[in-house]
C-alpha cells in the first residue's frame, strides 16, 4: 500500500468493528469482509441471480410501505437505486466470490449495502454513513439471507429457463426439419451397434425430436414450483418482523417486476428444502443425458468419411487437425459432449448440496444456485452453438445409406413372417458365411423375386404395412 | 454330474448349435446359454418385471389374434400358460442374471420358451420341441426383445410406484399429525446450527410433511409418460413383422391387464431414448435426498440425549450398542439414511446406462431396470419400516424445547423493529457475554417487561402478527 | 401360525424386554429384531464379511485369554465355534439385512449369538441361554460393533481384492497376447472417430493391456492402507474396556488367520474416517471407467458386420436376436458395459456414506460395506466371463483392416515432414473430393512411387522410424 | 461494427478460407474461428494450463532442433517467444473457451499461432504472415493436440499439486497443534450422535491431522503417474512425423523446465486412457469426503452456542444474519463445505469425461483439464482460507465438555469389565430414567466411590490402562 493509500479507503465499522473500505465502492463493510474472506474461485455473483436479488429489494420497499412500515421517502429512494441498477449501473459492486458464507449472508449484505448507499447518496447523503436509509432495517426490511437468497435463486433460473428450453425447441426444429427432408432416406438400422432391420434417417431424427421437446415439456413443468417463494418466511419462516400480508403483497410486486405467476410458498419449506431447485436440476441432466446421447449418434453417423459409418457429414467449422491435413472433426458436438458431461457434474454438486439442509435452513445455497446457474448457461449456449454451426448444415451422403441397407445380413428378419425365424435364420446365415446380399439368397432360392424384395425393404424401413411407425 | 447326469438333461438346438437343457426345466435352450454366460450376480430378476413381461406376451396372443395371425388355439395356449404363470406357477423358471445381454435379449427368450412349453404341454406336447406353439414364431410373433423390454420395465415401475408413493404419504401424514400435535411446542430455531429465532416443533414437522406430499406428487407427475410404451415398433421402432393396427391393440389389452392408461408412444424414441425412466429414477432421488436431510434432522433434534440437543426422542427398537449399555441409537433412521445413499447411487448408475444408447436402442435396459426397481423397493420398504417402527412413536421432550429457547441469544432479533437492528445486536452481545437470558436484559434496560417479552417469543414461534406463517 | 407354533419359538430377553427367537435358530434375541425390524432388500450379508467378522471373534478370543482375561476353557469353546462357522456351517445363521442398524450392531450381535450359542451347547448348555458364554461379555470381549464392523469390512474386501485384481490381469494377459499376434495388423487410427493415421490392431490392444496393468495395480496400492485395522478402539477409538497390548495381539492374530500383513491403525480414525475404502471404491471406480471405453470400443470395431467397422468379430455365445435371425450381438461385453455403470453407482453410493461420519463413527458402514462387497464381485464375475467367453476368441477381420487404411484422406499426413502441412492438405482435399486414394494422388502429382507410399504407411503404423512407438 | 472496422482486423487464411482476425491479435484465424465457435461459458483457459502448453512448445523447439529438423534460427526464436509467454506478456492472447473443440486443437493452434507470431515479429516479420516460422509446421514440429494436450494437463496439475497438498499439511498441521493442545479436554464421545464413552477432544482433532495427512500422501502417489507423459505419440501414439529419440529428448527438455522427473509414458495408452487423471481427481474426491466430514463435524461442534453443542466457537469473521443480531455463523466451514460440493460434482465430470474415450482418442480432455484444475485451485484456496481465518482460533468450551461428560449415561460402560454388561445396563438404566449421574448411581450402589469413578472416567477418555489409544 503506498503512501497515498490512507485516503483510498473509508472506514466503516459493524458488528465485529471497524472495517477499511475502498474509497468509490458503492458496497460496505461486511461486502468488504467477505473479499477478504473468500478469495476462492475469482468469479462474480451470476447476473441473473443479482439482478433478481435486486427486485426483491425493489419489490420489499413498495411491500413495506403499504402498510407505512417504510416511509414513501425511503421507498422511493431505495426503488430508484434498485431501478439504476437493474438498468445496468452499479454491476461491478457485486463483488462476492461464488464460494461465501453459508445461506448467502455475503451476497445479501452486498445488495443491502450498495442500494443504502447509492439510496443515500441521492437523497444527498454519503456513502459508508448508512442514513436515512439503512441496509439493515430499511433495505433487508421484513427480509433475512434466509429468504431473500433461494427466491433471487428461483427467480434467476425462472429467468433462464425460457432461454434453455427456447434452445432445446430450436435443436428439436431442426431435427424435425431434417426429419422430413430425409424421411425418404432409407438406410440400416443398427440395434447393439449391430446391422439390423431398414428405417429412414427421417426416423432417427424425428425420435431425436420428439425426445428434446418432451425434456423441454418436462422443464417447463418444473417451472409451477418455481414461482412459489419463500418471501416473508424471513429468518427461520415464521416470518419474523414482517409486516401483515407482507408475503402476499411483495409476491404481488415480484410478479409484476418478473412478469411471472409469483406466488406464496409454503414458508418454512422454501428454506428447509432445495426441493424445487433438486428438480429442476434433475430435469437439466436429464436432457443432458439425452444430449449426450444424441451428440454421440451423431458423431457415429459422421465418423469416416472414409473409415467408419459416414452416413452423415457435419458441416467444418475449423481445420480438423493441427497435424493431419484435410481432417475435418465434428467439434461442435464434441464441445456439446463435453458441456453435457460437466453440466452432469454439476448435477451431482446439487444433489449433494440439496441433502445438507439442517433444520431451519439449507446454508449450501449460494453454490448450489451458482452450479445451477452455470449449467443452465452453458448448456443453453452449447446447443445454440451446435444447431447453429452445425445441426443447420448437415450433409446426408444418401448414396452411402442405400449401399448399406442392402449389405445388412439383418434383412433376413423380413422374411420371419412369410417363412418363420427358422428359416429366415438359414438365409441370414449363408448371407454371412458368402457375403452375398439377402436379396440375391432370397431370389435364388425363389422365396420371393429381387424386385419384390426391394418393396418389401422400402416398406419396412417406412413401416408402411406393419403395426408401427413412428405412432 | 454323476452316473445319471445323462438323464437329467435334454438337448437342444438353437443357431449356434446343440444346448443341453435340465431336464425338469420349462426353460429351454437361450435360458439355459444365458446361465452359463452370465454366472454375475447370482440375482434373479425382479418379481414385478417378471410378471409385467408375461402380460406383454398374454396382450401380444390376444392382438396378434384379432386379425388372424395367430390360430384361437395357439392364443389360448400362451394365453392360459401366461396366467399359470401370473398366478404364481413357474416363478423359479425365470432365472437369467441381472447383468445379461444388452437390451434383455436373454430375458425376453426365457419367457417366450417358458410360455412356450408350458403351452405346448398343455396341448400335449413336450418340454423343449416347441411345437404347434413357437417361442420365436408365436410367443414372440410381432414382438422383439427391444420393444418388450422396455415395455416391461415401465410396467414394472408402474406396478412399484403406487407402493412407494403410498409410503410418501404415510410418512407425510405422519409427520401432519405430529405437527398438529406439536403446534405449540414452542422451540429454539436453529439457522447455520446456531441459535436462531423461535419456531414450533410443529412447523418444523409440517414442513417435512409439505416436502414429502411434493415428492410425492412430482412422483405421479410422471406416470403419464411411463404409460406410453413401445410394443408395435418390434427390432427398431419400425414395426417390421407386426400386423396392423397392432400397437393400439396391444395397448388396449394390456391396458385391461393392468388397469393403467396405457397408450401407444413414439415407436422409434422408445427404443432409443430412456428418457421417461431417467425423469422416474430423478424424481426417486429428489425423494431420496429430502428424506436424507429429514433423517439427518431427526437424528440429530434425538441427538444426546444428554450430550446433545435431545429435544425429541426416537422409541427404542433394539439394544443400541453391543458394549454400551443403555444406549438407544436411532437405528431405523440410520437405516434410512443408507438406503437413501444407496438409492442415490442407483441413480448415478442409471445416469450412466440413460446416455449409454445407441442408434435405434439402449442395450443396458437390463441392469437400467433392476437399479430402478430396487430403488424403488427397497426405498419403500425403509420408509414403510422408519414410519411404522419408528415415526409413529416419536416422543417430544417439550421441557428442553422450552429450555434452550430462553437461552437463546437470538431472541434479540425479536426487538429489530422496535429498536433497529444495531439496537438489538447490543442487547444480543450483552446476553452473549454474560450469558444471561435476553428476556432479563430487555426488562432491566426498560425496554419491555419479561412478561410481555414471553408473549412476543410466543407470537414470534408461531408466526401470529408477521406476515408470515407456513402460508 | 398354526396351533404348533407356541412349541417352535423359544423367549429370550434383552435389555428392551422379551423376544421370541425360533426355537432352531442359533442366534439370539437381538439378531430377532433386527429380523423384523429391517425387512428392507431381502439381501442377506456377503459371505467373505461373514467369516471375516466370524474370524476376528476367534483372534480376540486368543488375545483376551493371553492376558487371562477370557477364560481357556470360553476361548476354546469360542475358538471351535468359529472355526465350524468357517468350514461351512451354521452360515444360514447369518440373516440380518443388508440394510440394518447404523455401524451394523445389528451383524455384530448376529455373530455373538450365534458363536455363544454353538459354544454354550458345545460345552453342554442351550440354546438361548448364554452361559458359560456371553455374547457380549466373551465373545465380544473388548470388541464394539465400532471397531469390528470397519475391521471386518477391510478384511472382506482383502478377501476379495485378489480376485479382482487376477480378473484384470487375465484379461490385459489376454490382450497382450491378441497385441502380439496383431503386432502387423495394420489398419487406419480413429482420432474424433475421423480417419486418422496409421496404426496397428497390436498397438490398441497393447494399450489396453497396459492401462488394465496400471489399474490393477492402482488397487494394489491400496493393500497396506487396508491391513490397517481399528480393532482395540472398542467403542469410541479410546480402547475403552481392552486389556493391555490387545491391538497388537489381535492383529497378529488375525495376520495368521488372513496370512494378511494386517497392522494395528490410528484407532480414532479408524472409526471416523472410511477414507481408505473411499480409496479402494475411487480405484474400482477408475478400473470401469476404463473397461466402460475398452468395451465401447471392442463394440465399435465390431459394429456391422456389414454396415458398421467390422474390422473385429466377438465371438457368438447366443442368438443375438429374439426377431433378427442370424444377428450376433457382442453380449458379453454389453454385460460387462452394464456391471461397470452399476459398479459406477456403486461408487456414488459409497461417496455419500464416506462424508456421513459424524463425530467418533460412521453409522453408514453396514450399507458402504455392502455396496463395495457387490462392486467387487460382480465386476469380478463380469471381467472373467467376458475374457473367457469372448476376448480369447476375438477374431480379427485383417482384410477390412487393410481395406479401410487406403481408403482414409488422413494418410496426406504422412507427407508433412517432407512437403509441409499445408500442401499435404491439398492432396488431403483432393483425395477427400475425388474419392481417390492419397497413395494415387501422391504418386500422380511426382511426390513419390506408390510403393514408397505402401512403405510409408507401414512404417508409420508401427511407428518405426519415428521418435515414438509404444515406449 | 462501425465505419472503421475494416482497418481493425487482418485477414487470414486457412485451409477452410479466409478469417477477419483483430488487428492487434497475436493470435492468428483458427483461435479467431474458435472464439466465433464456441460462445460458451466466457471462461478463459487455465493459467498453469497455458504455461505448461507453452513449456512444451519450447522444449519440442529444443528437441528438434537437436537432430537438425528445426533451424537453429526458428528455435531461437521459438524458444525467446516462449519465454517471454512464460514471463508474463501476451496472457490475455489465450483466448479460447473452456469449452472447445475435442481434445483440445483449438487451444493447441492458439498456442501455435501466438508463438509463431511473437517470434516472426522478433525476427522482422508481420503478425499473419507466419514466415519463417510456421505454427504447424514449425511450433508444432512432431507435436499433436493429441499429444500435447493430455502432457500440458498434467504439467499443469503438477503445478498445483503441491499447493494443494501444502493446503492439506498446513491444516493438518493446525490440527495437530490443536491436538496437543487439547490433549487434557476430556469430553462426552458421541457415536451415532447418542452419547457415547469418554474422549478428548484431543483425540477427535489428532483423528482429523491424521486423516487428513494421509489424503496428502494418497495425492502424492498418483505424483510418478503424472509425470509420464505422452509427447512423440503425435497423431495416434505411434509417433508419426516424429525425429529419432524424439520422446526421449522432449521429455528431458521438459523435466528441466519443470523441475519434475518427467520421462516417457506408453505412447498409446497416454492418449487412449485418461487414467491417472482419474485417479488424480478420485484422491482429489477422498479428499473432499474427508474434507466434508470434518467441517460438518466443527460446525456441529460450534453450534449453539447456546441450544446446540457448545463444545468448541469458531472466530467470527462476519457479522452472521443480516436480520439476527449478535448471530455468528461458522462460514469458513460452510463456505468449504460448499467448494467440496462442488468439487465433488468436478469428479463425477471428470468421470463421465474418461469413459468418454473413443478408438486412439479422447476428445473430452478441454472440459476434462479445466474441471480438474477448478477442482484443485478451489480446493486449495478454501482449505487455506478456512484454515487461516477459523481454524488457527478456534476456541475451546473447556466448561461445557467437562459439564457434558458427567450427564452422560454412556459412562456406564466403563463398569463392563467391572460387573458385566447386563448390570452395567441396570446402572444406564436407572440414570437414564433419573436423571442422575452414573457417578452417584454407582457410589450408592457401593461399586466404586465416587473419586475413583472420577479417575476411571479420566482414565478412560485418555485410553490409559486399556489396550487402545491413538496408536
Amino acid at each position: 500500500m503506498n503512501e497515498f493509500a490512507v485516503n483510498k479507503f473509508r472506514t466503516e465499522k459493524d458488528s465485529l468493528g471497524e472495517v477499511q473500505v475502498p474509497l468509490n465502492a458503492w458496497y460496505g463493510a461486511q461486502t468488504a469482509r467477505a473479499m477478504a474472506n473468500f478469495p476462492i474461485s475469482g468469479r462474480r455473483p451470476d447476473k441473473d441471480f443479482v439482478l433478481a436479488h435486486v427486485r426483491i429489494k425493489l419489490a420489499a420497499a413498495h411491500a413495506n410501505c403499504q402498510p407505512g412500515w417504510l416511509s414513501e421517502e425511503k421507498r422511493d429512494a431505495i426503488v430508484a437505486a434498485c431501478e439504476k441498477i437493474l438498468a445496468g449501473e452499479y454491476r461491478d459492486e457485486f463483488v462476492v466470490d461464488r464460494f461465501q458464507a453459508g445461506a448467502g449472508t455475503s451476497h445479501n449484505m452486498n445488495s443491502n449495502e450498495v442500494i443504502a448507499n447509492v439510496a443515500n447518496v441521492a437523497l444527498g447523503g454519503e456513502k459508508g454513513v448508512y442514513t436515512p436509509v439503512s441496509p439493515n432495517d430499511d433495505v433487508n426490511m421484513g427480509q433475512s439471507t434466509n429468504d431473500t437468497i433461494p427466491t433471487a435463486i428461483r427467480l434467476a433460473v425462472l429467468a433462464k429457463l425460457p432461454r434453455l428450453t427456447a434452445a432445446v425447441h430450436a435443436m428439436a426444429a431442426e431435427f424435425s426439419r431434417l426429419a422430413e427432408r430425409e424421411k425418404d432416406t432409407v438406410k440400416s438400422g443398427r440395434t447393439h451397434l449391430q446391422d439390423a432391420v431398414p428405417t429412414t434417417l427421417g426416423q432417427e431424427f424425428a425420435g431425436y425430436a420428439w425426445t428434446l421437446a418432451r425434456c423441454a415439456s418436462s422443464l417447463d413443468a418444473v417451472r409451477p414450483a418455481l414461482c412459489e417463494i419463500g418471501l416473508g418466511g424471513s429468518a427461520a419462516g415464521t416470518g419474523l418482523n414482517t409486516s401483515p400480508d407482507y408475503p402476499a403483497r411483495v409476491a404481488t410486486e415480484l410478479a409484476k417486476l418478473t412478469h411471472e405467476p409469483i406466488r406464496v410458498g409454503q414458508l418454512v419449506a422454501q428454506m428447509q428444502s432445495m426441493n424445487d431447485l433438486a428438480r429442476l436440476s434433475g430435469e437439466i441432466r436429464n436432457l443432458a443425458l439425452e444430449l449426450t446421447r444424441i451428440s454421440n449418434d451423431l458423431r457415429l453417423l459422421a465418423s469416416g468419411p472414409r473409415t467408419g459409418l459416414g452416413e452423415i457429414q457435419l458441416p467444418p467449422v475449423q481445420p480438423g487437425s493441427s497435424i493431419m491435413p484435410g481432417k475435418v472433426n465434428p467439434v461442435m458436438f464434441e464441445m456439446l459432449n463435453q458441456v453435457c458431461f460437466q453440466v452432469l457434474g454439476q448435477d451431482a454438486a446439487v444433489s449433494y448440496m440439496v441433502q445438507a439442509g439442517q433444520m431451519e435452513l439449507n446454508v449450501m445455497m449460494p453454490a448450489l444456485g451458482s452450479a445451477l446457474f452455470d449449467a443452465m448457461d452453458w448448456l443453453t449456449n452449447a446447443m445454440n452453438a451446435a444447431t447453429e454451426k452445425n445441426l443447420k448444415g448437415i450433409v446426408v451422403n444418401r448414396e452411402r445409406c442405400a449401399f448399406f441397407i442392402h449389405q445388412s445380413v439383418a434383412l433376413a428378419t423380413l422374411l420371419n413372417t412369410r417363412i418363420g425365424y427358422n428359416r429366415a435364420a438359414e438365409v441370414a446365415k449363408e448371407s454371412e458365411k458368402s457375403g452375398r446380399p439377402v436379396r440375391d439368397i432370397v431370389a435364388e432360392r425363389g422365396l420371393m423375386s429381387a424386385a419384390d424384395f426391394d418393396v418389401l425393404v422400402l416398406q419396412a424401413a417406412h413401416g408402411v404395412g406393419s403395426g408401427g411407425g413412428a405412432g
